[in-house]
């Protein structure tokens, strides 16, 4: 295990997609440690270190055999547990203490999910409770990412929505999410960033989902939980329907998922997708949505691995937090805290 | 600020040729430092810290307002002077603590010149007199390239034109230069080696610039100035006109003024010009040289990123210095001298 | 010179291939240091460091002159024996303690070899007895692959031949392989694997050497030698002619021939070729064979250059030995009880 003082080892990542894993072996490197990814025959996912335990070829390159993996070098046979179940010379007895490493996973809310760090913590109870990917009232779907820089880059950009004045100044940013006041808190073991923009004209994208002129009340709740997810609630309702921070099902409403796990000190993996409860039947919503997104998040990309270079090339400067940057700078103190607490947080229970 | 043992900070460096820098923002490294430069609306110079105070992100990326550059990320908008104007949202106060690292320019010569240690020792007299660029009575012109070697080693080639004859043997090279003696001396705080060649027949290239037959007497006078200046004085003139080491007008004269500012400790930014007393109505005689050079220097910098490759491959060996290597000998340990004093030496002063 | 706890210095080793190394230089660094390589006009071989003693630059980039190289920087020309033989400045006396590091070499077998450690040790007498290469009643030809692994993992591959049935499964792999037993025992200063498989039917490669229908024994021998050779006796005889493994010619007999010349710690080059004791007079064999084995060793690099960046992946995993592995562990332990010594053992001289 790679131990790090920028990620948390003992708490859930997301590994993939659900559709992502299947029977053929995925490689994916998480938290510095490369694993190998694939399902059972039952369909239930299996994950182990990404090195046969006899000469360290990825394990990703070799041969499903039923459940179990052959590897490509000399044929030794693991089985999902990561227990040698044939030695290369078929006339060997087996030695079943010859394994690799394997690790918990666990899937929910459309997402594999992995336990790198100690087995006897991995509690299912964990992981976050990012309800809108499963909730039957809303669609869910999104894409993942490779992106070149420290995960938690990601988090501060998603903390802070201010970006996308000019990051995405031909997309979807809007003068007015720089004029509305925010609001940071800390709720329990999250962290939660409020922007209300009351009596406002809606930008194209909500106007179109709303279906309907007239003013309205639009908002962005930014919520990060431990170990690296960030649930984003945003929306538009009329204004005459009162609509209000805490309580706000009038109109039309999206959840944006993200997770960040990461890969190494300058790179991770980011796991996307949005729910809604508006459009449910219209599957040509989500696909323009996805490919929308898609242009929205390269311009976010070239941002983020910019200034990741720019942290490497600047050595004697240090990032620097405005009052914008406190939903960023709280859930860098939260992961901070839980490191040294040596053990994750409670999960994310967002208000629904 | 990155320190170095080869190369010293409290100098002036070319940052660019006049023309490279525009109202666009333009990235260079130099010593070691990430620097954007652009031009203000009348045209003046800035430099700055290619680092948004806030998150880092190269303010290269930014979009120019006015005089004044906005960070592609959040907004952060600085002055010329490196000091926040607006915050990344406009409804908060100004802190006028928020700034980057700025840098005294001068612009000289036709080059835009930086300043990257103590502002206070940035004395424009320091500035080292490339009066061929300027000079009323020489059409002066050149380009730039980015060579991947320690700049001293271009340094060592330009104050020894014996290379000539091996690396330029199908262009400018000439046996003559290998039997003609040298004389390499300290003459203030230049380093300066002669080279005369008399009574022989003029290569083409100065044949065609004199415009007459018959033998020439033949000089190449290259002064070392620090930080990192090589004017090479070169020239032919009829032998009957008498010239002389110390009064060489009688003929047809350049002045090839070559400037190495450091970028890392392997790579470094080439600024090459020629200045010409002859032809000076003729722009297609510029046009002409310019792109015979441009086949010239790419055999140099072949030769030269070779060289930065071996010393890297071969730990154990060193450089060696033999008679021809004087010059360059002495043009090193006059930089190796001023970095262990702290300061630069008293500028650069040609004979004309 | 690169120390080395991975490779022997004190030994010989494959520079090149006789027809690879001609009048041009040829640069190739072996074990860690820059070398180049040329014939001179009477085709002696001479090896030098890579790199003039003047300012470095690799002397592979320079011109031949009779037995002499000039350098192309400055025109440095040093003799076969790494000697200066004229300065850059014609006109300066020579200074012949000025040399290039001379390393001594040997052909023999087809190859160049080459002695990197302390020349007193030099003895012709320690080349690894490659005889096949060279006896007239064989022929012999092969190749040449660089590959980015360290070189153990080659002599691992090679010294377990159980690798053919899950790499090679398309090509020379054979089931039977698997089943029959192994000995592997150490012969004076070689390592020595030895497969028999009796009464088989002969895959196709050695049913058409063998030019008849019937069952066959098969053997496959391998001999590992310091410091890096493994020589493997391969071939089929009709079960009626009674061969045994101590004497086998009654078939069709192949000596594959292997060597690994360290280049760094994670790169080899290897020089494979197989003689032969049949088709003697049929180059077509030879051409179809070379182009073969070009394939199935391409399918061998990408597992040995995967297996290298696992290893560097998974920092906090070790190799394991099994049974099938005792080959290449004996291996590993005579090059590293020799580096020990400090000195090279006895060559290999195979039983014939």
């Amino acid at each position: 295990m790679v131990t790090s003082t920028t990620w948390l080892t003992d708490a859930w990542y997301v590994a993939g997609w659900d559709a992502e894993i299947d029977s053929a072996p995925l490689a994916r490197t998480i938290c510095g440690v490369p694993v190998v990814l694939y399902r059972k025959l039952d369909r239930s996912v299996v994950a182990l270190r990404d090195a046969c335990p006899h000469r360290l070829l990825p394990l990703s390159m070799g041969i499903r055999e039923g459940d179990s993996l052959r590897c490509k070098y000399h044929g030794l046979k693991l089985g999902p547990d990561g227990v040698a179940e044939e030695m290369p010379l078929k006339t060997d007895p087996v030695n079943r203490r010859i394994c690799t490493e394997s690790f918990v996973v666990h899937e929910r809310h459309r997402f594999v999910w992995i336990w790198i760090g100690d087995k006897a913590k991995a509690d299912p109870a964990l992981i976050p409770d990012l309800w809108p990917c499963s909730d039957p009232g809303w669609v869910f779907d999104g894409g993942y990412y490779h992106v070149g820089c420290d995960y938690r880059l990601m988090i501060d950009n998603l903390m802070d929505l201010t970006h996308e004045t000019h990051v995405h100044s031909g997309s979807i940013g809007q003068p007015e999410i720089l004029e509305a006041p925010i609001e940071t808190r800390v709720d329990g073991a999250e962290v939660v960033v409020e922007r209300w923009m009351p009596g406002i004209d809606a930008p194209p994208f909500w106007r179109a989902a709303l279906g309907q002129p007239g003013l309205v009340d639009r908002w962005q709740i930014c919520r990060f939980a431990l170990p690296a997810s960030v649930m984003i609630d945003v929306g538009v309702a009329p204004v005459e329907a009162g609509a209000t921070l805490e309580s706000h099902d009038q109109g039309v409403r999206g959840m944006v998922i993200d997770f960040m796990t990461p890969e190494s000190e300058t790179s991770h993996h980011y796991f996307w997708g949005m729910a809604r409860n508006f459009a449910l039947d219209d599957p040509g919503f989500t696909a323009r949505f996805k490919r929308q997104q898609g242009g929205v998040f390269a311009e976010d990309k070239v941002i983020l691995e910019a200034q990741q270079q720019a942290i490497l090339a600047n050595p004697d400067l240090k990032l620097s937090a405005y009052r914008i940057d406190e939903g960023g700078t709280r859930s860098r103190q939260a992961i901070t805290r839980a490191i040294r607490a040596g053990q994750a947080e409670p999960a994310l229970t967002p208000a629904t």
